[in-house]
């Protein structure tokens, strides 16, 4: 009996970071679960030593593209197995990607699908966001509450591209649905009509060059998405999530509401923190810095930086879209330098969302660790329904966990990434830091050389509602009074 | 020879205000136009002693609607002669009604329709902006250009109403060919797909009195509209003007755009500045006070008076919308109480606005007497292409003129007004003065106790492009570098 | 050695709330302090059953007054035995109230009188802020920064009040002393010479009564100040907290601050939340309402609401000021109805503010209890130097703890508190919570019905250096690059 | 009879613009006023023919210093005579300049020493604004309500400079007085313990050249003071002009008060609109732009110019201060290099201001002609008093008037200019346009070749009260109640 180990697994001597707390201890882990932490644990069937080292939760990447139909030629690049694999090898241990509603399909189909596409896949953990683009009655009255039932508690909704957009009607009647039923809205931000008019003026003056993609979407563009989005919601009194705010005066937006008391959270990532517009006229580098909104100036990338201080933003995520650079289907096929309006739209960056945050971040002193980790995975945890299970350090949680090597200075190159992509935007960066190992449920799934989980180990993890800062007050007394908008009852966080 | 009057019209001792001025003098007519101002001017054909009184321009009326089809059941109840004879005995001397592009005809037909409807009625002179409902590739290429060439340099979009209202591509390509021919664009900017929306939930709980109107349009409804339209319009970099802004959330999108130096003009009316939404719920009164925007509470009511004072509004119009309370296209057919959302949208006058401005503005101290003459007829004529030939009181202009009684204290009634409509949301109104007389070219069109021009006397005015406060500097000067935009040479205010 | 207790005490069973986490844990604690989370930990020598109740941090009170002279006739009425029995009782386990400078005296003057005030007496841990009230050449050369070192890193600089108040360039000067040695200052913002002058206006109009204590404070007495304190913080680039900040102007202020990358924090405190500016019209009552700033509006306490959810306060304190209301030296004696400018500013509210903010706050949905714990003990903590030793429940922290009774409902009546004050201003108000159980480094302070400390157990607590959400980043490039500031340099976060 | 001339003066064919109107007419002049405007005016006793120039009312310059201490070794170059030549040389008919009130001494010695000053030495009509720097009760109560009433009915406070300098309860008290008598207040609002603070930390890094003096000025410093004006004025609730704005942040400050109804009027200056802070770095020519606020950056210099176009300024003056580069007493005496503290702040204008406004405002299509007009005569004259007689071009106003050379470009030099300084900031200045002829009542005072007017023909201007654009509403209508203020009875415009 005494020998008996009184743990699966002890991590010892570990200098743990949650969001709020930094304090040096053991970490006592049975089923994958964290069940103790303490000074001196008894002994565990195996044993971590972590010597002092950074102990951060597991990333959660709640904003990323595995295996998705793009809807035109082009192909990504990373499925749920080479999706998992780079994020785990990053630091990160939960996934929500999208399943993407198919235009006259249904959204149980998109489910259905995605799930066939993670199953003996995903080496960790994953949930769903939905992205809704046909919000027929049957998607509105019956699938739709449904799914959120069975743990779909959050969707995307997009402004532009014409395979999702959604018109303004269609955006209210998700967001009151959003509210009744107690789901978490993001949207994509970006007034479409602005950019085709642009895209069109561009191509008429013989602008095809990457640049083209940012003349195309100046700030305006996501700003006045932004205001219309912030003022939808406030129409319907329900909480939304903008996705990858790229600069000031879309955060103005988003801060003007926070400031009036709205529901309003945002999300940010990390190529508009280290990227700017000139890289799009950087050569063949262009086409690889090509995402939406487009990476802006200087100033803008300052108050990026501001916003994650101040508390704009509650989430840092990759938006990882993992189209190639070369091949058939890349950003540019070879010699042929496509329009800006062809290449596929986004950048990849599961793996190195993580360290770029802790290198740049934490380690070059704009951001205090304990943002670091809110931001990378404790707010998404709770915005998107996982925590407790997900997203920090605690009793009851997975031990899902990132043990840190801050004294590794080293050259990013992609062929160190394993990514199914054949490029990253960040290629030469110099990097402060690297996941040492990372831990999924309690097993190692990176340990600082290899990945190292079994596929398919990965689960999915059925979202309970949001969990929000600001319980829900209403915003329109005098409709509500009138109960034109039946109150959704958010869970009171004290009785959760 | 000595006998010879040196002038047609003589107007003696005039207490005259401008947008700038204020002096004593006489002032010498002659072919409707002033010749002359000066002290002890010579003798003309005819004399009018002013007698020391206030003489201010003629009013110009920027946004009243005539014998316009509504596209529904109701019938607007005043055409161009009791519309212009109610103008002129409010001291309103030129009045810039809209031609309403139908769906599927030409705007062509809406001119030649309104011309029709003009001729032989008007009293005072008019001008023509038009509405553009139907921008077709003929509409864009060629009427429309050929239109501002002939005259017709302004015309409004409509961001709601399902007969009239635009798209975002609409309006950007509307704003570009504005741009390029050097037009004034009138935005009306509420969101129509947040009002569809509030209205069914309204009405699905039972709301069908007046104050469902104001519910179904709350204050960011205009907000978000009012953000979008300056927003397409620093896309296409060119001047707009919003029409009859209602509260503090709309001013401040405003005055965000005119602090960073884009060209936005506004307008409000006196419905903004003297209304307030509570009125809605007062019986009968309720339907009189439906128009779109809604009048909002006393806050909104003393920013909307804020920003007479700070240059925010450039015009203050009437925004007439004459349709009868009592009848059977009336506001409220008797004892039936029709739904809000049935109700004809807008209030009567095009009669009391200027005496309204200068008893609750000026003789109450609110602004000065300069402001009023700016926002009731110089600034108008100036954006709109009718200064300095209208507008002001300055040598080689019409002699277009009202002299004011200030020491009537009376209660303002419907049976003392003009128009042919049943009501005034301001019966009871305690004023402070009203138009002892009013001159159109040199002509009494209303001597203080009757109206007086003779039929049609009334002339057409071609307008001439927008003179603007804010000559042309291109704001996105990267995308002019690349000459997306073919740069409007706006006419060099210098050089005019 | 099997019989023997693992822990000297063990809670069991505990729903444990930090300013991130929220699980259930039984906690583990030795010599005063936490060693072990989890599920089934070891038997203590002593054990509490916590039953699945709500287990949060001890409270951190960083505002408060106990036995300091006030410089005129006022007598403080509580020292630090009940004030400190009051915390325990209310669920407060480390208080830092204020070293008084006496102008003409020096600093260790007052932390030598402070000390001997605490010693024998506290039944809580304790630090001092002090207030710099006469920064000679020798404070700001040598005592300051030797006091710094030993603990004090927090002072405290006051913008009105006769006795207190410095002018700009004293306030400069300390702000810079500040940035070199790393210390935090707190800012009163009110401005003085607005306060005079509207206080005598008053007087000579015979305004004598409470409300005329707010109508000598209007907003923009605080909004002034406000702006000018983070002015000041801008020019030296160091950071700042505003202390109870009262409403909307002033957090604009704070918050355009923050929206541009300056390190401005801010405190308000329940009276802000819960109290209106006419309770000062409410008879006796008015008396006892008398704080700075005072009490606003019903649209300010939202606006101070608003601030708890988007982040723009990080601490809520009590501003204890322990007035007694009858006898004197009290707030009012009887029958004598003093002039508003003779009564003693300030409130009591040790004891209460915890427990308010819980039912307010929390019970009601207002914020969550993350928020909660971060506002009532985390971030004082961290922004005063207390962390990790206060602040949070975590391992290796003292064992502060506050088991919460939250199923009680009951009316708060003055009787029921603690402190030495004869009345609390929120007889009657009917609350959802209190703490069942307050433990300071594991031992019961308050055990539901009796204080329960040992006077003088508790310990003075030497404060560290702040510790920042944000890492400095310099704000004025120029003038560093010039070398003209020595750049202080904060502690890395990471590094710490 | 019949040969008897109609005029002493008539100009013919003027092409004419006021604040509001343009248009072509003669102009008849009889005993130095204008009496008539009209076509084909009668013949005058002389005759001038414009030819169709635009012709605009004489520039009337609000801030400008004539023969005034300076409180230390500097001199000022210009006295009232050959101020008063440079002035008409370039267009201005009216200057305001300062009559100082040295500390320790009377208002009435002020006033007396500064008209005998001008005495027989003004060749153009002047006024004079009060600084007062000593508001002892004798000048509260006694002097200043008495020059208020003998035509002194503006004055100016400073906020730095030690030798001028007023505290926050000076400045409250100055205001009160103001509101009660009807004067205008113009505030120079800087902080002057920032600055010095920053000076002295400047000169200890050893950093003594120009540039210093923009580097101890930051905009912040601006910032502050003018928010602090603002709230002064807001307290007290009388309107304020905020002298020599320099930038964003302040104008910021000034747009926020307008916006919500303060009466706050601003100024700026050609230096703002023109000259930029790297100048100061430009070798000598760095002494030559030492003035307060510094010349900013390309971004501030736009929005200045913004803030013309938009209504935020209400005056561009010329703040001329007349030190003269070289000699004893000048910013620079040669091979010295003195300290940037020590050269005597401001630079010379009078001359150059209305021809700088005119080549790069209007004829670069930045501003309107009206607002030309507006920015250099009418609103200065209207806002000091010295309205209808100066500022316009109307019926009974003196005949002071610029005749414009607008088709003559040609490098500007000092050489040309008239005053009695040694430099200009805008040498080699490209211009679009100069006076052609500048009458002052009617007689020409440059010829466009010579300056003209007998010494001592100005005559001194009584103001009257300011005539303002916003009539007195009262903000605090609660203290207002209880009749704290009392409220002073700004003249009703209309009554006027």
């Amino acid at each position: 009996m005494s020998d008996a180990a009184a743990f699966d697994l002890v991590i010892r001597n570990a200098d743990i970071a949650t969001a709020a707390d930094r304090f040096t201890a053991d970490i006592g882990v049975c089923d994958g679960r964290i069940v103790a932490l303490g000074s001196g644990l008894p002994r565990g069937a195996s044993e971590i030593d972590a010597g002092g080292r950074l102990v951060t939760p597991g990333g959660v990447d709640s904003h990323c593209h595995l295996d998705q139909e793009t809807g035109d030629d082009s192909v990504m690049a990373d499925d749920f197995l080479s999706g998992t694999v780079s994020a785990a090898c990053g630091g990160t241990t939960t996934v929500i990607p999208f399943a993407c509603q198919q235009k006259g399909k249904t959204l149980r189909a998109a489910i259905d699908t995605y799930h066939r596409r993670a199953d003996g896949r995903a080496v960790i953990d994953y949930a769903f966001h939905l992205i809704v683009t046909d919000p027929t009655p049957h998607v509105l009255a019956q699938e739709l509450p449904q799914l959120i039932e069975e743990g779909y508690t959050s969707f995307k909704i997009y402004m532009t591209y014409d395979a999702l957009k959604l018109n303004d009607r269609q955006i209210i009647e998700l967001l009151a649905l959003a509210r009744i039923h107690g789901a978490m809205v993001m949207i994509h931000a970006e007034n479409a009509d602005c950019i085709a008019w642009l895209t069109e003026a561009l191509l008429e003056q013989g602008i095809t060059a990457p640049i083209g993609h940012a003349l195309s979407r100046p700030m305006l563009v996501e700003r006045e998405a932004t205001h219309r989005a912030i003022s939808l919601a406030q129409l319907v009194d329900t909480p939304v999530l903008i996705v990858h705010v790229s600069g000031r005066e879309a955060i103005e937006q988003i801060r003007w509401a926070q400031g009036h008391g709205l529901a309003v959270y945002a999300e940010t990532c990390p190529h508009y923190l280290l990227l700017t517009e000139d890289m799009l006229e950087d050569g063949p580098r262009g086409y690889q810095c090509i995402c939406s909104p487009p990476p802006r100036d200087e100033a803008n990338r300052q108050a990026v930086w501001d916003g994650l201080v101040n508390g704009t933003f509650q989430v840092l995520s990759s938006d990882h879209a993992p189209f190639r650079f070369e091949g058939p289907h890349g950003k540019q096929v070879a010699g042929e330098n496509p329009r800006f309006d062809q290449v596929p739209n986004g950048i990849p960056g599961l793996e190195t969302r993580m360290a770029l945050l802790m290198s740049e971040g934490v380690m070059n002193g704009r951001i205090d660790i304990h943002a670091f980790v809110a931001l990378t995975a404790t707010n998404a945890a709770k915005l998107y329904g996982l925590y407790p299970r997900k997203g920090s350090i605690a009793i009851g949680g997975d031990a899902d966990l990132v043990i840190w090597d801050t004294d590794r200075a080293f050259t990013l190159t992609n062929d160190a990434l394993h990514h199914n992509v054949d490029y990253t935007p960040y290629e030469g960066w110099q990097m402060k830091a690297w996941p040492a190992l990372t831990l999924s449920r309690g097993e190692v799934v990176w340990d600082g050389m290899q990945p190292n989980g079994t596929h398919g180990r990965g689960e999915f993890l059925p979202a309970l509602r949001p969990q929000l800062a600001q319980p829900h007050r209403p915003l329109n007394p005098r409709i509500d009074a009138h109960r034109v908008l039946p109150r959704f009852a958010f869970p009171a966080v004290y009785r959760e």
